[in-house]
């Protein structure tokens, strides 16, 4: 590349863009490792985008209405730092840029939305953050539908590389934008044919500007170091209805020795080629040191976006006072007051009725007494609505031509939905759930995973979850899958027994600020176990006693779920012999864990054999059965020990051996 | 459509195609349950292939030269098995599809590789098949290279619906398959237009022949129910340079009330309605019936290929007996002979010269002596090769102009990547293993839970296992992930602790028949701890004593990979203040829990303290800390509860509280 002509053709635009490949350079050089080719190489790119468009305020990074910008490649983490540092954010300061990649520093390797307010979204693994962008398009046209567009009007702007577009989730999420005609949605694509292996092409020969117009997109190619070529894309980008691409054609790691290879993907940190690029950019202050001009210019456009800001509040307060109230209210993501009220009356309703019922149906009518009166909700399902139950009469289908349609339909998309719901809640203003089988979280795995580290409340509905799925197989009987789930940190995981359960287990997760909820659902009708009502949230406490022992207490069954009622006809079994049988319901072990210990022990005292009963793997249970006072010698667990089998669900609970006769068994056994 | 017309116009081939149908409708109706429309909307195609294309043996299941049919679309498992069964297939009889999706039956709700030999792949996770089915046609490209046309000349052939397109892996897989030139690839995308929450648009608008032309495909657009296009385009197919996509314009559940609807995408149970539909097709006899010159055409087809069979065994037998005897050999799966004594040579070497190494280093070492012995491995990496130490100098990259090349450079595709790693263990005559960092087991996972479930020895080598990863943060540093895997039934995950241990776990990774292995290795140096060198596996118990107690012992720390040394730093410290502390390695759990009781018993004896030491959850451990004889109140676990942060690897260990320090510590206040 010709450094000169690109400086000498837009001095301006080069100092500012320069600021960025510069501050990179430092911070890669002083913390001895990250990513230094990207923020180099889309520097003018982002240098134009914050200038003349981007829709923010520097000093307010949560004002609702502000654009959004999604760094889809985490790995270029110092682009998005270089460019919160230049426009005056409060907290990516120039200590935290000094302290790229430390302990403590908010300037982590890959950007992390937990540790400043103005990080978007957590990227990193490649193709969530273009995912997740989805979900922010999403939002804010459901949004702009319930609340107009004076409140709500703002794009997202996107930044992919190679691997994000090599990555299969973003085909999901590309093809679901096009679908639903995102137009405020813009992605640059970062075509610099580099990834860590070498050229693209050693692996990929695709036509992406095709791919995507196959999808549904507009596609705008362009020079991506020229600021003029940039600035027209996004201004037609703007315009457009459909989704758009730009595509940037970049240097990785540019005016470097490294420049175009794929050692310049990694870190530069050769003190003699960052001196000779920086010369080559005509930049001559020392580390980390910005000339005031710059800096200031920088400035400018972070308070450029100020006055806006304060129009826009203007117009809030115009609102009228019902709705200024919902929107702050949603926007602060707490629940309406009444839905307490709401789920006890339902509780109730179901204590005194005691419909049989598979949770998954039970869950349905929780959401048909729950969507009406929280319009934030957001729901949807990768083609298993009907299995699912996730769609309830009052929302419409959101589609470009209802935008006021709360339910997605996401297509065989498991893991595009997760990532999405993540960027819905992200964004803020809706709340989202949505529906797959239980043994497809492996499909969803990585966007469960960011949803539990990025603390967003989103809500997984995962039906058909054991064995208890019947005829399709071990293929589609999760066995494993509620271990994995409970091994990930911050993520509450729900088994409940009964409608009851089911009810609380929903009112926590539509009211939970930081923590996902996984939702584990049967396909198969359980009784409800919850036959006398109370009004406290007992599944708040992730386990409690459901049914005392009569006789002398001698055994404790803990279950979870369906084997709820498997441990119900147990206990009634060996009361009938004069086996005093303690029954637990354990809808959340997380929560449980949560408790004091003075709970925990009431609930698990010392001395009785204990029984653990869940059809899925042992992994995770030997805390309740062997630990908090347990014993080996008097504990054993009912469930499996191997993938399920393609038959009818009854035969398959007595081929492993999960019934109330093997527990009754195994407790005598114990009682040796 | 007219069905009439259809019959007409190919009255033998349409008593062929609606054999499938009549069975199809008539196992349904009898499970109860599956999915009708699939089959009867692919018997066109499928009839066709059958016929003129497919090269099999009916009598030969395993002939390694056979085409390969891959059902992606799993959920239509009837067509696989109605092809079966009409053929002449010895385990799909009769019989067994009167009793599809019951207990013990080998025709399962989805098409299971174990329960039959003719099934070649386990399907029904949507997109699994295709992705495999680059697997199947990159190890025929290898052997071909490796044996000649002669031997190894035949063609991959998929069945994939809307769902298997619209899953993200299936993106992976089509532009891996494009940029490798897999010429020998062809798939016939069902378009139907309906999925299970009703027509593709509702949630698709994708032009998926534009997309495959994107990725490097030829494309050919065809009517699925007429018999001369499908005959021409599979003819067109098979000379391609390119991979082929076959767009097969076709009516599910054709002839029936529910055509072309989603209702016809499930089970179609209706009596009267099969009636009906047996009625337009003009297919008179009972259930389960099929005339006699039908079943007849059908077992010449099953015959078609014995002679091409035979010819092949002559071929085969024309080959030096050297090479007749590689052949076998690894058609067997079987590994050299000599490869145990280059696994010890390698051991003892190590424990002479005791490097200092980080485990994917190891891992490296291991390869670069094993490759040249083993010509069937076949590794690659999702673009961190250099990170996951996986090319080793001998392999040449597997590219169009080199398919004697053995390494794949998969690009940014973990999922794409596992899933075609299962296809070539499959399909036989190599050896795949696959890196990528431990963190991405996650974007790998539906494939890794299919590797286990099908039985087959994929090695997934996933680096970076620790928050030893250092400064790319909590998006890259595993920390529930060893739980998943070990989670999961039939997957044997080792955790080497040196050289060594990894050189071990190789060979009993690469002699695996029937289990996948997950590699879990550092990115940290560490030292060699297997000092004195074994002739014998040891990490084949999966746990064993490596530092005997030498005061009177007190304490256990039993520790895996990175966490050994840690371990044995404590003991030194303990054991200076006289308290005895045996250290035990435990590289592989599901290893030891294999072993006899004696045997557990003699490495973890009751009594003394016990302590976990792994940069992990502790979800997994407590079946050897309080289980296995220990006792709660003598039991700690030093590892992970939280996720990482991103500092360097040395201050995250200080931060989170695993070092030789802490487990002192633990230890002196469990011993009171």
């Amino acid at each position: 590349m010709d450094l000169t002509a690109l400086r000498t053709a837009h001095p301006e635009h080069w100092g500012k863009a320069t600021a960025i490949r510069a501050l990179t350079l430092d911070a890669v050089h002083a913390a001895n490792s990250g990513h230094s080719g990207m923020p180099m190489g889309m520097a003018d790119v982002a240098t134009v985008l914050y200038e003349k468009h981007l829709k923010f305020d520097a000093s307010a990074p949560e004002w609702p209405d502000r654009d959004r910008f999604i760094l889809s490649a985490g790995h270029g983490s110092m682009l998005l730092y270089s460019l919160l540092y230049l426009t005056g954010d409060a907290e990516i300061t120039l200590d935290q840029i000094r302290n790229f990649r430390q302990m403590g520093a908010k300037t982590a390797g890959h950007p992390e939305n937990f540790l400043a307010r103005a990080i978007e979204t957590t990227t990193g693994p490649l193709g969530q953050g273009i995912a997740n962008s989805v979900g922010f398009a999403i939002a804010e046209e459901v949004q702009r539908a319930q609340f107009g567009k004076k409140i709500v009007d703002h794009h997202t702007y996107v930044i992919a590389g190679d691997g994000c577009l090599m990555e299969g989730i973003s085909q999901e999420a590309i093809t679901l934008a096009g679908r639903l005609r995102l137009g405020k949605l813009i992605v640059f694509w970062d075509n610099n044919n580099i990834t860590i292996d070498g050229p693209v092409d050693i692996s990929d020969a695709t036509d992406q500007p095709a791919r995507f117009r196959a999808a549904g997109w507009q596609v705008i190619e362009i020079d991506g170091h020229n600021p003029e070529e940039i600035d027209a894309a996004i201004t037609k980008a703007k315009t457009s209805k459909k989704p758009s691409m730009i595509a940037c054609k970049t240097h990785i790691a540019l005016g470097h020795a490294a420049q175009d290879t794929s050692k310049g993907h990694g870190a530069l940190t050769n003190p003699e080629q960052l001196i000779a690029a920086k010369e080559a950019y005509g930049w001559s202050t020392g580390p980390f040191e910005v000339p005031a001009d710059i800096k200031s210019a920088w400035e400018a456009i972070g308070s450029r976006g100020a006055s806006d800001h304060a129009e826009w509040k203007t117009r809030l307060a115009e609102l009228s006072e019902r709705k200024q109230g919902d929107f702050n209210r949603i926007q602060s993501g707490e629940a309406p007051k009444r839905l307490q009220a709401t789920i006890r009356a339902l509780k109730k309703q179901i204590s005194e009725s005691q419909p049989k019922l598979a949770t998954r149906a039970s869950s349905e009518r929780v959401l048909e007494v729950v969507n009406p009166i929280m319009p934030e909700t957001l729901g949807g399902s990768a083609d298993l609505t009907g299995s699912n139950n996730t769609k309830t009469g009052d929302l419409g289908v959101f589609l470009p031509e209802n935008r006021k349609g709360r339910y997605i339909h996401y297509g065989i998309r498991e893991h595009g939905m997760a990532a999405a719901m993540n960027g819905m809640a992200l964004h803020g203003g809706v709340r989202p759930y949505g529906g797959t089988f239980m043994c497809f979280t492996d499909y969803a795995r990585p966007a469960m995973r960011l949803a539990a580290l990025m603390q967003v409340p989103s809500v997984f509905v995962m039906t058909h979850d054991s064995i208890g799925l019947g005829e399709d197989g071990p293929t589609h009987q999760p066995v494993e899958h509620l271990a994995i789930s409970r091994a990930t940190p911050n993520t509450w995981v729900f088994r409940p027994a009964d409608t009851v359960e089911t009810a609380e287990a929903w009112e926590l997760a539509l009211t939970s600020q930081k923590t996902p909820s996984v939702m584990s659902l049967t396909r198969q009708g359980l009784p409800t176990v919850r036959t006398k009502h109370s009004q406290k949230n007992l599944t708040a406490q992730g386990a409690y006693i459901l049914a005392e022992a009569e006789a002398k207490r001698q055994v404790i069954l803990i279950a979870t779920g369906s084997e709820v009622s498997v441990a119900l006809a147990a206990r009634d079994t060996l009361e009938a012999e004069g086996i005093g049988t303690r029954v637990v319901s354990m809808p959340c072990m997380e929560l449980f864990e949560a408790q004091d210990e003075t709970y925990r022990r009431r609930v698990l005292p010392a001395g009785p054999v204990r029984i653990g009963i869940e059809a899925a793997v042992r992994q995770g249970w030997d805390r309740w059965l062997l630990g908090e006072r347990g014993r080996a010698n008097k504990a054993g667990f009912i469930g499996m020990d191997s993938f399920g089998a393609s038959a009818p669900a009854e035969e398959l609970f007595e081929k492993f051996g999960i019934t109330a006769e093997a527990t009754v068994a195994k407790a005598k056994s114990l009682l040796g």
